[in-house]
């Protein structure tokens, strides 16, 4: 079996649709098999205000209630994995759509926090990876949106950096597996105000220098930790790089995280 | 293989969630494969009120303008197929929520009328039979919503009985194939008024007759057109049923419709 390629793609790419369609049209040329994973952008908050309504926040945080759930199944499980997967398919590539409940492939649980009800927020226990696996075998390119279950009927809103890097653990037990973190800027940058200040390559060492300093951005923070815990979990590498950069596969391309 | 089962659900039974979930129960138990055809019900149309919108009518029909087919997409394909997917997986059904573009199952040309432009309605061009099979094989669970693609991209909303008709048609070619359309009602009644009027069994001939003296009432008229269409196409049984008929599969519930 080929390596395995688990993409990530967020953030401002989903958002504009343009962007979103070109960057399809690259990744169906990939040659290797690729499990595709993608956040929601900003659509749920869009469709909140056009419903009069506010996030639900709490401290800042924001909290997923029964509301926020459903505009986020609507839209990442309905409308925005759909026209990934029907724009894959014009494309030539053979796709499936996913949440975690299809054929059972992601479950999880509500988040247990001592302070914070975050309402239907999901934590992964666990991904089939023989799901993923055999579907890339047969040919099909999975596409997994950020909703996952708990296997009592209830869909939960889980974090799409994390479904990535479950998933891509799950297949690194079957298959040689590479993850890719791909947004609209050039990786890792050492500066956040500069773009051409990506590091080529992030060791562990440097990221606890960097996180000592205060130069990694809150964002990264938990991306990063996706990273290490792939690496640590039998993943071949890791990347995070431009959209563009994926074109490169399987060459490194943007910000190679490293374990050493 | 055992014969596979195409059930259709739709109308009341798709609005209210309490008679959705219990439903969803009993199919679990069903010991045969089966596809799971589904309807949207009046979402849509509750969403269109939401936004402060009316649905877009021409002539009395309803035009699938490209916001009505973003919030079909998002409730169809969305919100009901993956919570029916949830259930059924938290009754033990292993499930798969589809939608025409996933897997390229059933693709579909935008409707050419000669006086109406209905906008994004899909008539059906080609079901691949072959994935419905090969999940059934699988113990997989296939649940359709009524969306299709044209395989340009292009996203279609798409009558759920023509689907389910389509699909069993199929299915025909590879195995032995029985067609349920469930409702709240319990089959096709002699007097619309009476709901202890249902048909045992309707014949062609029948059908004629009842046609030719405006017995059928409006929408029951493209249903029997599709089982009619089915039983000539080599599906083996159609039945139009109380959605508790169910429950008795594979034995013949509410009106079973026959060529003779």
């Amino acid at each position: 079996m080929q390596t395995i390629h688990v993409i990530k793609i967020g953030g401002a790419l989903i958002n504009n649709n343009p962007i979103l369609l070109s960057l399809l049209k690259d990744l169906a040329k990939i040659k290797a098999p690729f499990v595709l994973v993608h956040g929601g952008g900003r659509q749920v908050d869009e469709w909140l205000e056009k419903l009069g309504l506010k996030p639900n926040m709490v401290d800042g945080r924001r909290i997923t209630d029964k509301y926020t759930l459903d505009l986020a199944v609507m839209n990442y499980a309905g409308l925005l994995n759909k026209r990934i997967v029907a724009q894959l398919q014009a494309a030539g590539r053979n796709a499936l759509g996913l949440t975690g409940a299809d054929m059972n492939s992601i479950t999880a649980h509500q988040r247990v926090h001592p302070d914070i009800d975050f309402g239907y927020v999901g934590d992964i226990d666990s991904v089939d990876g023989e799901v993923f696996y055999s579907l890339c075998q047969n040919g099909i390119t999975p596409v997994c949106c950020a909703i996952t279950h708990d296997m009592q009927g209830q869909l939960l809103n889980t974090n799409a950096d994390t479904i990535a890097c479950e998933v891509a653990i799950a297949l690194a037990k079957k298959s040689s597996t590479q993850l890719w973190y791909a947004f609209e800027k050039p990786g890792v940058l050492r500066d956040v105000e500069d773009p051409n200040s990506a590091i080529g390559t992030l060791t562990a060492e440097l990221y606890a220098e960097m996180l000592e300093n205060g130069s990694i951005h809150t964002g990264m923070k938990p991306k990063l930790h996706n990273c290490f815990k792939a690496l640590e979990s039998g993943v071949d590498s890791v990347n995070i790089c431009h959209a563009n950069g994926l074109r490169s596969i399987p060459n490194s391309s943007g910000t190679q995280v490293t374990l050493s």
